[in-house]
């Protein structure tokens, strides 16, 4: 039975992706796409500059786009993924759930509130229980889903696999790709042959998301894990996937085959948009690379390489596609366990 | 009164950047060109295919190269700077201490043999000294020096101005430039729209060069310095420029202006090629970046910059042009010192 | 019925693109992979550094590979693919010949011999012909099929879709992938922000492949086509996909829509890896892009665009991807027709 | 004695290498810098985000911006390099001309106006008579004065120096860099990887500019050079360089070499930004790239190689410096010749 499903903010790079993702998808049927002002009324192909590396579906080209707002979009409409900028979604998703919406939202707005679950299928997925103190609070109809940042994803899965060994202390830095920062964020004139560092915002999201996924839910509130995470992020010149060097300091004594196989082992979702096996941990140190390996299970698979030991824990590298499990792809996983869990 | 100096290796990539240096220097004088068999007996123009962006000086381009041995190096020459691959460095360096040459190495051989002085001027002159002790256990009648690997000395200048706040645990993860690996090291296909993680050797190379650069001399050997380093070493697609992002544990307080006053502050030294100031750095915390600043001082300062509190101490990033300062400017000086200090 | 197929020189670049192409193909069946002495006898998946950025698929990890010649491969293999070095392919392709072996070579030795077919199947099918002559000079009871250099297979299919009009004379510069050159042909120090014009050999066959692939056969020999074609040939920072900008001269009228009908209409073939239209014609005259476009007909269709009259004809430029419709898939392609026709 | 200048447009990316370029200029000394409303009234330093290479000059950080009128810039300015948008320019640059200003103009307004010179100081320096026919027509007292487009300059040189022997037809396609657009122009996520063909309006340019710079003056206006210029404009990854393939068919016979002669031959002028030599020609086929070769002559020379003989005359490759002859360069030197002459 298809769940009918809206894209807020359809026009832009993420809202382009949820299109691609949800082309073909086995139980969500795209059915609205929203954005600005200036492109209501017109159909989605004049309304949108694709382009991503497939072609736009024929039928959600001649779509109507509308409006931003609940009274724009059709009451069949059951699950919406936002991919609105912050700012705005700040303003405008809240009309939605007062409206009875079910919202799974890439946006960085509210993902750290106390009544919002930030949520990674494979990892917290208990966490979605926080929709009823949500409702309490909020005394939204709806229900509000945030996943978490791009460069977060691609090392939580890796920290969840480490924490059965006493997670203490992380250090990571980032080389992240130029697609995060949207289609126009970079210019080709500040970032060929060069990197920039410090990537605004982007260190206190890793920072403060990390512990939330990785915290415990008592059925009330989310206790942030103890850890302490400790991030520098920098752009560099690939177009998809963010490379990560990471150091985690481990209470108990792991080796590195020890952490290898507690990743390769950390336990999937039987959802349809997860890969099979979470985290790939490659034997070949040089590997994961950003473009070889960042489209492993359809950009869904985190890859990890490199593992290593140090004095207090272990370093390795990680990898994920920035803008489909670091973005789009996050929000429809995230969509699909709210069907499965009952909320739509 | 001009010293006459030589490079052992003149045709490769670092050669260049040693003739493209001792252009014009004030007190060096090349007069002796070295490389393999093959080139020997050609002019250094027929001889090397040369890439660097300075013309090939005229009086080079006529000089002769020869074969890489004592016999064919004239007597007059006061000082060698080598540039050979460290497993014929590690051959052919030897005959030449027994012929009584000085060596300033960029080689990777030896760097971490207790009676070889691993040097950076501004940070330990004074372990020049080992070469007494060098000479007594060798029976050299010359003097071995070397400088560190292009990524340790980026960072181990800025690690010597915390010092004084009690270093204590580091974890430094590079975005390393393409010139790193020489001409023909990183091919195009490996590496455009890529990263490539856990460049061979490096990673050890910074944890322990690092120690020995910033440990104590008692005039008999060298202590390594008991901080911990932790380095996680990776390719991006940059031509020249080395970026680090460093995580520093402190054990006293240091604020990030505190730190960025020290750095400021360290001192620099007077030979011809260091830069006025050791390190810059910025206030824009989108600074160092590595085309924008790789140049600075010609080549020969180090940068910082985005530093910022952490839990236990200190992150910030810092940049150096890995072939000046990383490699044939760090010889050059440290060919400065030996002179200044009168061991030639 | 399944055809059994070789390939001679597997390991390289071009070899791992044929058996990339090969996997799940309809007719041939992979049961012969050659490299050089010092591959012989081990496994492919031992052999062969690989690159492609699919998984190198099971069966033919285990293969053995074996020397090249006629004697290590089994007598069962129908058909070979060759993509030896030139000088290699000029010495060891006579022995294959000789032993009755049919082979279709993308290498370029012996592609302007008189009576060795040049043939891209949806251009001049008919040279396949020349099989005979070639048998009845050369003694051979096998046949040696060449396809065209990856640049001059990008542009002329256009050129023989002008024809029509009386195609006079061709100006052409290309702006080609560094994949052209091998996976180690273009160092990353040598293309980062940079261009290399004049592209070694390049000019000179697409100036002569062109003319004989359009060229005229009586049944006995090619008359070369009496266009006269000027090219200049550059390398820039691109992985995959040539981009040629085109005039073209023209006897008759023919305004750019009537040069875009003939494009569109020029017809394909119907063997299993041709694409269903042979050129796509972009409407967008900021089309054809490499990146965006060299994977349409999966790497088998040549993309044009910017269809503009000139003083003498018209311009526009022209896209194909190098290492597939330009190498291991024009062999296949040629292959699939050398088994409908007859010939194996 | 100084001329005192000014900058229309003095913050964007062209009027950046114009105070780049007059700092230290031997005889203009910058006077005034305008820029938009929102920029008048602060000083320099806050209102342009500067991104050249070489620090901001103090002297020019603490000037203060003024509006873009005639009454905003003091009566002791003689000189206006003007690098305002053209749309703007087309309004703004008739009040300075009425208010009896001298414009040395790289805004690509009215160049192909008849009563307007557009000017290379080496190629038709007399064409700057025209001033006189543009008073009288216009009633200026000031004088308008235009350099051609980047990628028509890189040509125009060695296209006069081929005039001698009968320039016919002209055949030329561009690799031009992401910097030609403007700071912003190009996208990382368009260029990355990639190449973008059809540069919007830049193919018209080059072909009638190039008549223009080429025609013939009789004192009262240019007859356009009859040779037929046909172009293709493609962009990139390179930061900075436009490389050109050129072909050039000729009435009489000439050898690459005679070609070679006349380009290295070809005269410059005795102006302080003028190159000693106009044409660089290198015996390297694979030379001029634009990496290697963009800075000869401080950015103002123009180099050329791979001169090889075709049917009707010559193809060869050229390349010269966008942003600093392409652009800005190419005013100072006009403002450098209508010194020489007497116009100021």
């Amino acid at each position: 039975m298809a769940v009918q499903v809206g894209i807020l903010g359809a026009t832009g790079a993420v809202g382009q992706r949820f299109i691609q993702l949800l082309e073909d998808h086995p139980t969500f049927e795209l059915a609205a796409v929203t954005a600005s002002e200036s492109s209501a009324g017109k159909t989605y192909g004049e309304a949108a500059k694709w382009r991503v590396n497939t072609p736009i579906p024929d039928d959600v080209a001649s779509m109507e786009v509308t409006r931003t707002t609940p009274e724009a979009v059709s009451d069949d409409v059951d699950l919406l993924f936002s991919s609105l900028p912050s700012s705005v979604a700040a303003e405008v998703e809240p009309d939605f759930l007062d409206a009875g919406y079910v919202v799974s939202s890439n946006s960085s707005n509210d993902r750290m509130a106390p009544d919002v679950p930030l949520t990674i299928p494979e990892i917290n997925p208990g966490h979605l229980d926080l929709i009823e103190v949500q409702r309490d609070e909020r005394g939204w109809d709806g229900a509000l889903v945030k996943n978490p940042n791009c460069s977060t994803i691609t090392m939580v899965p890796t920290l969840a696999a480490l924490d059965q060994f006493g997670l203490d202390r992380v250090h990571v830095t980032t080389l992240q790709a130029v697609s995060g920062a949207g289609y126009d964020g970079v210019t080709s004139m500040e970032i060929i042959d060069n990197a920039i560092p410090h990537i605004g915002g982007e260190e206190e999201k890793m920072e403060t998301e990390s512990r939330k996924l990785l915290g415990s839910f008592d059925g009330a509130e989310v206790a942030l894990h103890d850890a302490e995470v400790n991030a520098s992020c920098n752009r560099i010149p690939t177009l998809d996937g963010h490379l990560e060097s990471v150091f985690a300091d481990l209470e108990d004594d792991a080796s590195p085959e020890d952490v290898a196989a507690a990743m390769r082992e950390y336990p999937g979702v039987d959802l349809p948009s997860a890969p099979e096996q979470l985290i790939h941990v490659f034997e070949d140190n040089y590997r994961p690379q950003p473009r070889l390996d960042r489209d492993r299970g359809d950009g869904m698979q985190i890859s990890a390489g490199a593992i290593q030991a140090t004095e207090g824990g272990v370093k390795y590298n990680c990898l994920a596609h920035n803008t489909i499990r670091g973005a789009a792809g996050a929000s429809v996983l995230n969509g699909e366990l709210l069907v499965e869990e009952g909320w739509i």
